[in-house]
């Protein structure tokens, strides 16, 4: 029913032309974050499965591909669905536990997807490996870790022993590996405090490592780690493989933080905003614009960090923040008014649960919009 | 690529069947709060105008309809290009300010939409008037009024009537009425503190209907009003019409608060609930099901609320509360461990930014699915 912006494309100054409010992805800085992530990489030994939940949109997920990636993660099934089409190596993060959900990953492998499963429970493990074995197509599975967060996997070396012991009794189940996934380590902002509790985790992996060594193929898949941790994870490697995914748009989230101790700059710049337009402007010194809380996620309390206002007003003084579901307000200096119909943009505090807000992208170089890619898994 | 959840429609025990993280509405529940809804209008002269943005669902728009509703509102253009499919009224809550959105409603008229638009700013009239009047559209338009929140609309009793002077010269546009939406009204849990608020409003709709009696037409629009103030709207009504939206399905941050000062219990009902999946449960005490952030807004801090957990557990001692982007934490009492795959169902904290996280909705009567609803205008 709406006018598509496709047609758009192309047209100078058509970033300008946006229906609003819009999710611009800046294209030049997403393919410079994806080269800096190539660059950190180079010579690591890591290889880097990136997360389709910071993005949920395939025409990400296949440039990072390009760009080096070996697969992508997904956090639910219905990602892993949606990632089957780019016939890659999908690991799904998460447990699968439900009946229905179990016999959803069965038919992703009977449709002949690198389905990578992990599992953290004998009973799960039992009725995923039954379900497999019934379509005759076993699958590759890591023990989920637990570190420290109570939020999934074994929570002792000897539960994880134990685990492995039994998976590698089932029928439709190869033991490929760990999964240590420390999201604690992701928005600690004291960089002194983040290297501290990496070195906590680093003794976790390792543990694991050599506890479950026999057990283990012999080059496993050690996975976890995060866009927060990478320059951790990336010095002297405990893990094969990291799963980082906000680096390639980033959020005011981290880049709030210093990138590691040593280093304050990220090497990822933002590439996603929001944009909006002006809607009243009836009081002096702020005004209100067409984004609010249904297109901004905030995880730490942040604002959306403002990258644009109309001329004539000063961006360094000015803030933005949502005031109602559709709606945010614009502070200005005292006794100015920016025009309706004007435009902003701002990045989003947290990345992950604000892309998913928006049915499309609208990709952009400079001042012209040159792409409109859909949030394709934006609901799974 | 996910399989349609609809293969489930009708077998017995189909609500079990769901994929999760999955949107569930009660078809009972929803009924009865639009019976109820209807009751309490029955005889109040008051119109009822729902808004879309409450669940962004056409199939219930389509039930507001035929339960009486006089035409829906819409908070976006987007919500408004949905809603003309289905031939009603519908008035465009928010001012339309920048070229391309103008453009877009525009074209709406031009299709024959029924669309009521509201003004609050000479300039901004201006360009609707002259942009309607290029494709020979008029439309009618409310004075949107500030009713203290600084959001939007004329500030002043003056600015008001200067605007609907203007409007009156324009002609593009039909004076029909004003907008006074007083949002801050919806949740304050305090009903004596709700009741004084309410009557500094009244006065204010009262103030401007006099003041620009000469202006306005024999029967004017006055439109506002929402689920957390209809109980004070409804009595000696000032208003011709409220824009209710919240009641169909209900939340916890309207269930927290009394109805009125005399009636504590709600006429309304939850109807919608999440459903997740325990996934891991490796722990004494709690477990963690399969949603998070990404499945559940909040506004005023409230937590999901449990109305269903796995056989065994008690229920008036659980509680739910997302714990990252996919996955929330069920804590029970200590010592119990509930099941890997069993569900759980939850009341969301707000309504309106929850339901358009989901791509569908999973109708059921009792323990079985017997629709499924595109949540249509999820991201416009």
């Amino acid at each position: 029913m709406a006018p598509s912006p496709r047609r758009f494309i192309g047209a100078r100054g058509s970033r300008d032309s946006l229906p609003t409010p819009a999710l611009v992805i800046d294209r030049d800085a997403l393919r410079s974050n994806l080269t800096a992530m190539r660059r950190l990489l180079c010579g690591t030994g890591v290889s880097h499965r990136p997360h389709l939940k910071a993005h949920k949109c395939l025409e990400i997920a296949r440039l990072q591909l390009e760009s080096g990636a070996d697969g992508l993660c997904a956090a639910t099934v219905g990602e892993a669905e949606a990632l089957a089409a780019l016939d890659t190596s999908v690991l799904l993060t998460s447990v699968v536990a439900s009946d229905t959900n179990i016999a959803r990953v069965v038919e992703l492998r009977a449709r002949g997807c690198d389905l990578t499963l992990v599992v953290d429970h004998t009973e799960t493990a039992h009725r995923l490996s039954d379900a497999l074995v019934a379509r005759d197509r076993a699958a590759d599975v890591l023990i989920d870790i637990d570190t420290g967060r109570g939020r999934s996997g074994c929570s002792s070396v000897d539960d994880a022993r134990r685990l492995a012991e039994h998976v590698q009794q089932l029928p439709g189940l190869r033991l490929a590996g760990l999964q240590l996934y420390a999201g604690q380590l992701s928005h600690m902002p004291d960089p002194a405090e983040r290297e501290r509790a990496h070195a906590e985790f680093r003794n976790l992996v390792t543990r694991h490592r050599e506890a479950l060594a026999d057990l283990l193929p012999a080059a496993p898949i050690v996975t976890g780690g995060s866009t927060g941790s990478v320059a951790l994870d990336l010095r002297d490697p405990v893990l094969t493989e990291v799963q980082c995914g906000s680096y390639a748009l980033m959020d005011v989230e981290y880049l709030a933080m210093p990138f590691s101790a040593d280093v304050a700059v990220w090497p990822f710049g933002y590439a996603l905003t929001v944009q909006a337009s002006i809607l009243s402007a009836n009081w002096d010194g702020h005004a209100i614009a067409d984004a609010g809380d249904k297109r901004f996620a905030s995880k730490y309390g942040y604002d959306p960090l403002l990258t644009r206002v109309p001329e004539g007003i000063d961006l360094a003084t000015s803030t933005y923040r949502p005031v109602s579901d559709e709606h945010g307000r614009l502070d200005v200096a005292p006794g100015r008014r920016p025009p309706p119909g004007a435009r902003i943009e701002c990045v989003v505090p947290h990345l992950d649960p604000s892309i998913n807000l928006f049915d499309v992208a609208h990709v952009v170089s400079g001042d012209e919009l040159v792409d409109v890619w859909e949030i394709d898994a934006r609901g799974a």
